[in-house]
């Protein structure tokens, strides 16, 4: 049986099975201390598609969520196996380019579960979020990977990513974030 | 006289001057020939403000720009001298945290003209920034530096942010994004 698996975006009822492959990708990432997300927090701030929205190896890349705004950004695609496990996940918001005055997609978190590795599951996902760059004529793809984590960083690379090594990361949160909202007060 | 400048959502109005602003700041990181951006292509893509749209340093944090969309996802801060000089911009999309199941702020771009320099103001951008995170119940405020940018990340680290050593940055753009978008059809 070669039956392929189902891609499409998260409906409310997911979100159990979200936070399980949330929590199993923290683990895997030594931050499993860090995840506050909880159901509710989840049904907040992700932008879901209907129960009866289609699988959208059938409608193409016609966004099937209710629309994203500042305070529910995100967009959750699930892959379904044909066995009926949700095995992977791609949560993702839309970014943008000044240099090209164009919006892209940022992917900020790509998991497959342990048990349904070597499928070819990972790159599904990958490949379906960069059709829907190409198909919002979008200018880029992109995400963020630790740097240790060399087999993810191998398998990026070989579906045609490049590292942006000139860069580095800049945060401002927690009680730093409280400060500098006042720092002119 | 110390009168306070003005920081505002753009307008249609303003952007020739933030399409100046945004091809001094690529010529500072040697990148001005990667602008694509024109005109155009910013009126098609920024959520504005309305042209009556009141200062945000009177309506506190309350959005004044049409809606964001995933065609149209970024936002752009103005700052206007008391002189009538428009000095700098911050143009930002929303991100999200897996971890926190909370939206944030991406801060792409924050330039501030190479004349109306050490007066405050890229300060003056970043708290209203982190005014809106605080706002809307978000959990961070990011952006990224090029690394040889020391002045920069001193002035960031100054501020309260940290740098995200441990991560590095991902692209697929350009004719790897339109092969990685069919590498299963």
């Amino acid at each position: 049986m070669s039956a392929a698996p189902i891609i499409r975006h998260a409906h409310r009822e997911d979100v159990p099975a979200i936070l399980e492959l949330i929590r199993e990708l923290a683990d895997y990432e030594h931050e499993l201390q860090s995840v506050e997300a909880t159901e509710a927090k989840l049904l907040e701030t992700i932008a879901f598609a209907p129960p009866d929205a289609p699988d959208l190896a059938v409608t193409g890349n016609i966004p099937t969520t209710e629309p994203t705004s500042p305070s529910r950004p995100a967009r959750c695609l699930v892959l379904i196996t044909p066995e009926g496990v949700t095995a992977g996940i791609a949560l993702y918001f839309y970014n943008y380019s000044t240099w090209r005055a164009r919006p892209g997609i940022y992917l900020e978190d790509l998991y497959v579960k342990q048990s349904e590795r070597k499928k070819g599951y990972g790159k599904r996902l990958l490949v379906q979020l960069a059709k829907e760059v190409v198909a919002m004529k979008g200018g880029r793809l992109e995400w963020s990977v630790l740097k240790w984590n060399e087999p993810s960083i191998k398998f990026y690379e070989a579906v045609g990513a490049r590292m942006m090594n000139e860069w580095v990361g800049m945060r401002v949160d927690g009680d730093a974030l409280t400060r500098l909202a006042s720092m002119l007060d």
